[in-house]
């Protein structure tokens, strides 16, 4: 199957739902992976998407439904029957119903369930416990759990019964009587060992599990470090209750990059693609931040204010964007740096100095290069500058870079320290402090030297 | 296992290390598990990582060893004789040997590869034909394959024997006789069909594969649509070389994100996390871009020098600050939305004038709200300045947001367009463009309706 025809897939799709070819309709889905007919489905009308849901197979609705985005499922469970509607959650995983269920009215939700069957309605009950980016919320309650004192015999018939529908069987769980887990056994291991073992004997022990109540970033690095595919899941008694698998860290992953380059950019953080946040969502979004830089950066203004009669004097005010916009950067490459280190858990509080140290010789080293640089500039191109004036503002170009570095690896490490999001101390906010201490530097140094 | 006392675990080592108490460090050490053994060892001195090394059990080594960060890997194959290092890459499984042989130099490689055995020097020597950043070249050869005339029973017999060296099993590849990929079979479905069933009839046909030249990057957005674990990589003729599995995607997606983040703010990427760079790398990466940015940000001190005359006798200069940054702000709220959709897929170069539209609109409702708070903030704290001065500067910033938010989206977009990376189109970018238009805008409407 060649991946690069789907947009013409999609057209396909449209015009044969235009002409009603059902018949032809029907087949041409059905040679179609689930993931890439959701996706057409999300690219067409609300209506024609219903139609299309319509007209699937019913082998393969429940899995088309559970790969359409959030929104295109609220839109198809709104217009289904109550029975109609429970009989999709009834045949979703668990975790995915949830996930839905959490994003609709309540009243919806009550009915819904009411006509859902009993272990559908418990299993998601209890997963609407959990709070929101918790290990819980994320996890999923189909897998297979063997006991310790069965056969492997007795575990492969178990597994025979229930596997097929559980999300991953790689890994078997094992738990005892009182459903603490005690080990796991892989799948494969069953297929090679005697009928007649012991599961107890032949798992292995050393098992690392998350806590229902683990923050879901926290779950994906662990995950990561351990380059697992699945994990299990118990509760403060140590019991099983669920498994987390890979699929879903892949997408808490994502979702936590974009959160942290969002904040980055002044932005608060929305967890919907691009697309899908509205005009008002997106002011909303943005607006606070724009509003406090902006009251922030009048007392760089307050500062021009007050040396006005210098820069006019020496004919300083042409350098003002140069050195705000150098410092700007230099320290943003600082402070995003050290927040993705903090993010990936590849710095810590407790390496401050060791960073501090590393930020000054690069600061040091770029610093001069720029200074360098800079006065060549001003001594090929701009003739009429005094020489004095071209050292004053190579000079400040040097502490200014420093002073950018360090203000840039400093208040990202004491935001972690003190339990603040380090990403909030990203290019704008390093940008409106060093703006204002870049000027103080140059006019000070400035008014000594060339008064 | 608690993770938690993971660090009061590399102090017993250590001590146990120095005080040479080798019987009691080796039972520590099996109880462990090998990444966190792996983990300790990083945080160790170089020769105690060795010596933890030699003192680990036969049958863990190797998973420690590949468990343990690239420098620390060659520290360790340099350290050991040539048919020591040899055994080493023998039990590796053969990506994770080709990423560690591609960082060493070519004599090394050399004489390590002349001590292997001939199966693991093929398999290398085949994936070191790659290029970087290919699926080639993250694969691996280690995987399950059945034949199409092959019985379940047969099937089951064949993973036996090679099942457990495998990667993942959890899904078996059928090939033809001449090794062209036909289906996939779940092993979970192989549990519960008949023996005597020919794996031809039940296996599913519609396959998803990769082929060895794809990007990463793609390989791994593909994983993430169709939530895989694990994907078959083919090669032009259609013939199946190997399998890449989720864990590399994980650390592929991250890779990728980090990338785009020092992109946006404006480092030259590295691939090392923080700690790992030298002061001259991280000068390296560093000093490109300020250097070019600080020479763009000296047209804007050209405007300013032009318009000095205005800016003195309006009292103007205050100002100047103050519309720069929130320009700046502005237009890196839209470049980085528009950059991670775009690296996330969720937007194309075709709607362009939907997210055009879009922005105008935001910046409509952005540039609004802020001329009139600060219109408000000069008439309340700032008593000497004129109606009229107010009037200029407010709409001054409703202009630079529109124009900001413009540019902030245009640019990345064309960007992509054109094949260049959208993320180097990112805040510092953005801003130096935006600050020279904002003087223009400011200076142009100062002049036009002060003088």
């Amino acid at each position: 199957m060649e991946l690069q025809e789907e947009k013409t897939i999609v057209e396909i799709l449209k015009e044969l739902l235009e002409a009603r070819q059902y018949t032809m309709l029907r087949q041409t889905i059905s040679e179609m992976n689930t993931v890439d007919i959701a996706a057409a489905m999300g690219e067409m009308e609300d209506e024609d998407s219903l139609k299309m849901f319509r007209i699937l197979p019913k082998d393969m609705a429940a899995d088309v439904f559970a790969d359409l985005e959030l929104d295109d499922q609220q839109y198809i469970i709104r217009s289904l029957s109550d029975r109609e509607a429970s009989n999709i959650i009834d045949n979703l995983m668990a975790d995915d119903a949830t996930d839905l269920l959490e994003e609709m009215p309540a009243s919806v939700v009550k009915r819904i369930l009411a006509n859902a069957s009993p272990e559908t309605r418990a299993d998601i009950n209890h997963l609407l416990r959990y709070p929101e980016d918790s290990a819980g919320s994320i996890m999923t309650v189909e897998y297979v759990d063997l006991r310790e004192d069965m056969t492997v015999n007795d575990a492969i018939e178990r597994i025979r019964k229930k596997g097929v529908d559980s999300e991953t069987i790689n890994i078997c769980y094992v738990v005892s009587r009182q459903k603490i887990l005690v080990g796991t056994v892989a799948l494969r291991y069953l297929l090679i060992t005697k009928p007649d073992e012991i599961i107890g004997d032949i798992m292995n022990t050393n098992v690392i599990s998350i806590n229902t109540m683990t923050d879901q970033e926290e779950a994906a690095r662990i995950f990561q470090k351990y380059g697992f595919t699945a994990m299990p899941v118990v509760d403060n008694e140590s019991r099983m209750v669920g498994i987390i698998t890979i699929d879903d860290v892949v997408d808490i992953m994502e979702e936590e990059a974009t959160e942290d380059i969002e904040k980055m950019a002044a932005i608060v953080p929305s967890d919907k693609p691009y697309p899908k946040v509205g005009i008002l969502e997106t002011y909303r979004n943005r607006i606070p931040w724009l509003l406090f830089l902006m009251v922030s950066a009048t007392f760089t203004g307050g500062i021009i204010a007050h040396y006005e009669a210098a820069l006019t004097a020496f004919a300083l005010t042409a350098y003002i964007p140069m050195l705000m916009d150098t410092g700007g950067n230099a320290g943003s490459q600082a402070s995003v740096s050290i927040i993705r280190g903090l993010s990936l858990k590849e710095i810590e509080f407790k390496d401050l100095f060791k960073i501090v140290w590393k930020e000054i010789r690069v600061a040091f080293l770029c610093g001069f290069t720029l200074a360098v640089a800079n006065f060549i500039r001003l001594l090929v191109f701009a003739h009429g500058v005094p020489i004095t004036t071209s050292l004053v503002v190579c000079l400040t170009l040097f502490v200014v870079v420093l002073i950018a570095k360090l203000v840039g690896c400093f208040l990202p490490m004491l935001a972690s320290r003190f339990g603040f999001d380090p990403a909030v101390m990203a290019s704008p906010f390093i940008t409106t402090i060093v703006d204002a201490l870049s000027l103080l530097v140059f006019l000070n140094i400035a008014t000594a030297l060339l008064a």
